[in-house]
């Protein structure tokens, strides 16, 4: 099984912003977590993370016959970017939507997810452990429980 | 580690409750992949499903300094329990909110969740596993990271 | 053909309730007239009545399999209560809202009703005539036209 | 005692109109039946279809002192026309608003209506069988409870 | 200078229909004062009154190129009709826009007029008095101040 | 019958400010002429304009028992004084509101009134005409049609 | 194939009316370049305006069984009007809606459609042009693409 | 005189839930206070506090003709309980709405309350005394000032 | 304990102003009262009425360093004045704001408070004895409890 | 004439992405056919697609005294980006929007347009005819009726 | 070049009111360090502050032909004074809307403001420095770029 | 003091675009007249403009200990980018967010800004003095007031 994991605006820098928000987890942390994860589930991981709402929809094309799932922390965009979702239903990849921290404790703005209606399923809060929930969540909905 | 595990109105159903949407997993089904999840986590499990508001926030109060953590699905209260919510600001106790569905590709009255912005983490849309990962989650949170 | 007559909060008090409003009908008069219809019908008819939002929906629990169909007033609850429409939805058990009045030239937050989109069938300001006709409705419409 | 329906536009078409939500029923079937209840309970009824407001209009003046009350499907200018209500003001006629359809389970324009503040009653959702249950309803309203 | 006056739904009732509300003063009441005043004024009125909002629509088109101005009361009309607004701008005919009551004292919908933005002027509340004001605010604005 | 009109914030720019959308007419040439409309008519007018929505209430009560009636021009304090509205109820005086410009076709903030709702009469668009014909109006319905 | 050409209020004016906005061309203009059009693409129009809503609707169900297609342009009824939307479901008879403006750089209450949900297409700011586009873009959709 | 107080979900843990907002006065405390202004007063308090909806109705019902008032903090159900308002209504007895917190200085959720327009009185924010403020101006608007 | 007691517009009209709805105290009575209370209490109480703004916020900022807290009665001021809230935060003097009626169960435009966020208490319903209460409970909450 | 003729995000996939709503032509297939009718128009088509917002943006700057009117499907940005429109206005090319699909019957979030106020014409609907009929609206609108 | 600097309610407490907020400049400061960049950029400053709104319009009509612009800090007025803005746009004296603060990073109710669609520019959120800024921004503007 | 000045979408057309809204200055002639200011305050500037939301996010990123400040012009993104705001909160650099325009005085989706709160200061409508003003106002508030 094939999930690719792909990461949206300033999470380049997650481990450096807010800590206090964010937590002082780096990308390269959350990889080399997911990777054991990945390898405890028999699943293969990739990695990207990009600036750009174009780029973004690129790698999710990418991915079209590539990846069984996706699991996806679009950051900023998450909350208004129709663009990304119509990717995820042009290529048909399942997908999980995370984020860091709990967004409904936080400003409005951040409240309203234009990804969730077409995600597969959706979490937030649990730190940098979401990425390892999610990845563990998907794996089980890919396939049918034993 | 204690974590309670709550459930609330019509989810005494879950299984044979429009299972096209919920799934055909029993909450005995639910409980009993959570005590293995829990068994491997070395954490305690306890579960209760109530029908009435008030009795789900009663509950809560019981976990006043008896559990570390909890898991909610509130079910359809989720999005209207003002009540609950402060229930467990009351009683100091961490929650994961759960849902069975993606609450986001329903109807317009359950994308909001009332209990979210007091909750630890929230998850939807992973189906019965939601509860498993909502208790790996919860315990990781928990728990400083080794 | 088996019909279940609830009524939720603050209906124990009809006859007495705001009587300008309501009427001067109890609902022991109502379950009289309604058992006189039902036996015109060929329908037997059953009667509860709930002042609390979990108890309503264990009632209606209980209908499960039990009953052809269903008439709710469930008062205040018909505003706000997810919960109650989703334990229809649960049990498959087709229902006929009724209000005793018309809940449309009221104040504004009686206007809405939570259950209306997953009854079968609506109606208001009949005075206490409304579960008769409830009752000829729904087992017209549960039965094909001869 | 004398009651007037009115039906509004399209309602000319029923039966053939998407029969899968309205049924087969045309509006002299509707006629056929509500004149066989009307001789059941000692009431005279008279029909009439407009598609144009302003018809509509004309139709209800002409019921001043000329009927005891009326049944109205205004259709699609339910939602609408305040001058429908306030013609019914003006002759002061009270009268029922029946839907075919469960108008609440519907596209949320349909969910509003401009006559229902104004009506005695509002039914909605027993197909054609609503007509006949306006007429028992108001004929019941209309008289003291014997 | 050549004034028409133009009555809406409903206003054929005018004398009968809510006396409290709209008072006694038929139509007819409202010509003869309107005649009295026009005549002292220099100026020629013409009348109508449709229910239809069509032949609203086409009284309007009539005016064109014969009327210098025009005072309409277009009842409930004119709480939503775009189209007879169109029809004043579509002719280049100014009017003035006239409400027996004070339509800001009524319910909701009774307080924004479509028609308002594109009129001279607007005035309600004084009764059947506000037509001969009407006339002589429209004969006053139409010709320079002297 | 004694009337007095009340003029309020900026209204003494009246002829100067913007004149392409308020006129050329001062405060002064509306005096002179609600003076010659006043004696036409046998009644007194008094006159006052203050920029201070505190000046203009006690302008108010002090006419507690002192005018049969009122014409106010509210400027800008129109849209949101309750203090104003509160002060003509508590003094029971009944009053026109004024507008010289048609309120409807300016920007949003313009198009609500706050005055409105207790106000006998409203009239706005015919420049400082509106005066005279609120004159007109208002002894017109202070005294019984003849 | 056969398709219908319907244009609603003020549409009667076209030409005539703020010809800056709606250009100088007549409707009769538009029907004798659409004959040209449609002889081009082998295909039957026929003509028809009505100001009334009332006649719109029964304009659209003649068409049942009598067109393949619809071409309207509702004018301000667009705006409001259910009832053609309905009118167009019953009789199933696909249609395109037009505007000769660009509604959406225009007043905020012509922004809105309540026919465009029903209709094939829809099409605005091509001035008469619009009507040509449309016929040929409903041909074009009713028949395979060779 | 005889008043009871009623106090909703969550009342219970006063004095130990959050009490950097609620105090450390417990319910056993405000209760032993307010017996001591009830007996200066000369009235009779008895106490109730449930944490389930449909007990607090049954409570309200349970007072009918049996009390001359009741103070009320209805916790979080204060803010979206219609049966709580209706039970009161119902039973015709005066209520006055307490908060121990200030309800406008917290979340949006808390600041509107279901309850006010039925009271006949609403205080908050000071803390505990509330209770017997509530009592004091609930005694003295009972009771014609002597 | 020095404690002003500051009324808004229109509040000098207490006891005439709509009896009904106001009682038929006048600010002298209430005067007159709150001086006995404060006497028991052993503090020492200032009064004054304003029926403009900017004369409120001035009385406001007069108590900085002179008074250990404040009532007021803001009238129509409290729903819409940010300028009498940033008073009292900028001069650091706690506040009770205080209402005679139930503005709940009012018209809308007085259910909002501009004032109440920033108040320590808030109170209304209780007529004219508001202000004794509000003073008892300003006076309680300004000392620790004994 | 030079029209170009610019696609946005996820319309490189047309074709393959969800072609039960999108048809089955691909870009390349669009752009064979809007050659032709180019030609037979005698304009010149260039062509361009961008998933990037900014790269958008850009090929729109390129237009400027290059083209003398562009098409563009700005698929999921059409709903958000005021960059883009801004852009057009930027570089003063007129423009047509397009889409694929009836957006009007599809999500709320793809209703509104944010670039519509600024282009010459509009359509949606007629699949990917809708490119050749924007083509002819394009060049009709740009050049004088013969 | 004369600047009239103008400052409203509770902005003479500058400097003592919420320092942690507003800073400890007094407006005496700000006028010394203004009347130093006045005299750099060859301009004349007067200054005042009311805490009366209809003091500042007052204050707003008298710069008539006195002053080439203005500055205005109108404090908690500036998001409600629809009134203030009048005198701006009545005397044509072009102004530039100054906030010590961030509005936008503040409670909601400040993030409008009533002033600013007729100012020429608007700034906040520099502190005192908003006024030097603001009077260096308007001498720029107000003459040529040499 | 290092600067950095950061222009978003269409302002590499600054100059060139719409030059009675944006004026005749282009972005070269902006920076040379910042670097002269930057001379007299002793500070440096740096300049970059991107189309694209994703490089004006790395050009934020590279700001990280870089700069001690920025000034960002970032044109339609303003309106609807969280993610550039997280982008220099993440890099905890303080800006300031400029307009060349009021943008209170245009189409309502300018008037809100998502960068603002997150902004130390804001400004807008000084044309393009408005950059030099920024650099003053942000080089004044980084550095203590000697």
């Amino acid at each position: 099984m094939r999930i690719a994991v792909l990461n949206g605006p300033n999470l380049n820098l997650l481990g450096t912003r807010e800590p206090a928000i964010y937590g002082r987890d780096t990308l390269a942390d959350v990889e080399a977590r997911l990777r054991a994860v990945a390898s405890e589930l028999g699943a293969e991981v990739s990695f990207a993370q990009e600036n750009s709402e174009g780029a973004l929809i690129e790698r999710i094309h990418a991915l079209r016959g590539k990846s069984d799932g996706a699991i996806i922390n679009a950051g900023a965009y998450s909350h208004s970017s129709l663009a990304i979702r119509d990717a995820f239903t042009a290529v048909e990849v399942p997908f999980v939507e995370v984020h860091v921290t709990n967004i409904y404790a936080r400003e409005p703005e951040r409240r309203h997810s234009m990804l969730a209606p077409a995600a597969r399923a959706v979490l937030c809060g649990f730190g940098t452990h979401g990425y390892e929930l999610a990845l563990r969540g998907l794996v089980a909905t890919l396939k049918p429980r034993g």
